[in-house]
């Protein structure tokens, strides 16, 4: 195998696949990235056994062959390197650099070793703009469960009826939900997946740096997202997600309208007197003196609060408990800067969303006492 | 006790004193910030038994009083809160907060159980400006031990005779001389002291954001150092400080100029492959190709090399191995863009300096084989 590239398309390359790796004492090679040299092109993967990753690397290749390589090594190695021609050329099992005034050696292991990702029949496909994509599930992974009892919320509800979109996560105390319309006309059959958070945060990470489409192909138990010489392939959660519907509130009886930096700010100071497990916050609105007061408070420790007064208020008087990361979560990615916030009762779900976007909403609910 | 004063000043008061704190659970009180308004003032103590730190905060005082609050807490409490007035209330053992829209009250304990931070008397005092103490300070300690066993190598080395004042630290592998020409006529004693590293940490941290002199006092057991209405003080190391002298060079068998920019980066590149306990890199001079060879290697792992083109030589070929972590840290508080690196022989010390300042110097100890 030799082949020369330039240091920055393989530097890329090594970015997006080097992560997707697994420490692994009883399989070490799942810790490599595997190389391989065909066609003028090398390509680069990686797999932790339930996502697998390929990037390809244009270039100059003189002699094809494969390899795996730590990646640890080589995606540091390669990142500290000078923006200029690098030369890959295995000896034995023994991958040589050379770049600049450097000459670098990395003992690999076979590529024999290295786990087949297996190949996904792509029966649906559609394509998606990048930051759209990136965004939208930006969005909804925050409410993501980590609890592995129950895999079927530990992952990103992906549901796709005719051009409609939606996205929708829930660890059962918070929901997001995000709907795309698809403007691009693709035949669609209506599908709805389960898609791991973990595959989800692989996707965020390497498409932030693209600005091309996404294209996204289903099969009964994978999904494929692939673009500009990039594929994530990952296995997709078994079982049925909740039936989360009837928790979004279709209206509320107290609505206020609030700027968002704003509330955050105070969020973030009251929240310093919550301490301990339940981590509560009170919001308390009196409709008729237009203020809400924001208020925590631990025993042994103390206790704070705030007053914001309210231009815009609709309904009555209301007051609900929230765990304060669940709604410093939920605003930091809402994009508007005014918010709505609706409140039914102190034992009823609130809902977040922005005043100019109603593609996005996200419910919380409440610490009752 | 009653006292307001702006947010601004408090804050910055606060993060002076709040670090010298210490989580004890069998001493509580040792995790507070004493607070005592007297005469217009608030002044704010704080102490690890080791170190203590007081600072004062100008106001409007209505009514003295006492009272110790938990550091983290009034910390981040005021340092989250806007830019405008803020009234400090004791109510009981319960400290009232207002400002702005803002309302909080955090439990205290009684200041009687506060330990009393001895008074220093000062026998010798000078004054240096503390952009430069702060800097020299940065320039000596991170050659100090943290090793318990030898407390005397855990601090340092404070040496004043007549105007010149030597700083000095040394972990025994590395060694780092600053030497300070005190510009003022000060009545000034010989004397050397030992001060201990987290002491001049905490200086460093503090002393960061002040214009103003820093007025050094010592007596036999403390240092005191005081500046824009704050003071902190500390015990020193007894014990004697290791005659370092002899170790330092006085001239070396090879000199090379080298820019420090690029000799940085080509050390942290080559580290890469320098694995394992020793870390070792090798430098390689070869004065009649006017050219060093900078090299790591790991077993198993693999092996790195750079060459460095040598316009500036001295002296003969030579080598020498050190642990790239040293080598690194010296060269990342040598000011000069150019500096000097100078080798005996395999076995001796090597020595880095900046090519226009004789005022520091850094030493190596080198790894044999």
């Amino acid at each position: 195998m030799k082949f020369s590239c330039t240091q920055e398309n393989l530097n890329r390359a090594l970015n997006r696949v080097s992560k997707t790796t697994k420490k692994d004492a009883n399989l070490p090679v799942l810790g490599n990235i595997l190389f391989e040299v065909k066609e003028n092109k090398l390509k680069l993967s990686a797999t932790d056994l339930e996502i697998g990753v390929e990037g390809f690397v244009f270039g100059k290749a003189e002699k094809e062959g494969t390899i795996t390589i730590p990646s640890d090594l080589i995606t540091s190695y390669i990142s500290s390197l000078p923006n200029s021609n690098v030369v890959l050329e295995l000896s034995k099992k023994t991958l040589n650099v050379k770049c600049g005034s450097f000459k670098g050696s990395i003992r690999g292991i076979d590529a024999s070793e290295f786990p087949i990702i297996p190949k996904v029949k792509r029966e649906i496909s559609l394509k998606i703009n990048s930051t759209d994509l990136v965004h939208a599930f930006s969005q909804v992974i925050l409410a993501s469960a980590v609890d592995e009892s129950r895999p079927e919320i530990c992952g990103v509800f992906f549901n796709l009826e005719k051009n409609n979109l939606t996205l929708a996560a829930t660890d059962s105390y918070c929901l997001a939900e995000k709907k795309i319309k698809l403007g691009k006309r693709v035949k669609i059959e209506s599908r709805s997946v389960i898609i791991p958070t973990k595959t989800i945060q692989e996707l965020i990470r390497v498409a932030q740096d693209t600005v091309s489409d996404v294209e996204i192909s289903l099969s009964d138990s994978q999904v494929v997202f692939s673009f500009d010489g990039f594929i994530l392939s990952s296995r997709l959660v078994e079982g049925k997600y909740p039936d989360y519907g009837a928790i979004i509130p279709s209206s509320s009886k107290t609505e206020v309208l609030l700027k968002k930096e704003d509330f955050l700010n105070i969020i973030k100071v009251v929240s310093l007197f919550s301490k301990g497990s339940a981590s509560d916050i009170l919001f308390n609105i009196d409709a008729k003196k237009k203020k809400m007061l924001i208020s925590a408070q631990t025993a042994q420790v103390g206790e704070n609060e705030s007053r914001i007064k309210l231009d815009k208020i609709k309904g009555k008087n209301n007051k609900i408990s929230f765990n304060y990361r669940y709604v410093l979560d939920g605003l930091s990615v809402i994009d508007n800067d005014e918010i709505l916030f609706g409140i039914t009762s102190e034992a009823a779900p609130g809902i977040f969303r922005g005043t100019e976007d109603d593609s996005y909403v996200y419910i919380i609910m409440p610490i009752q006492k």
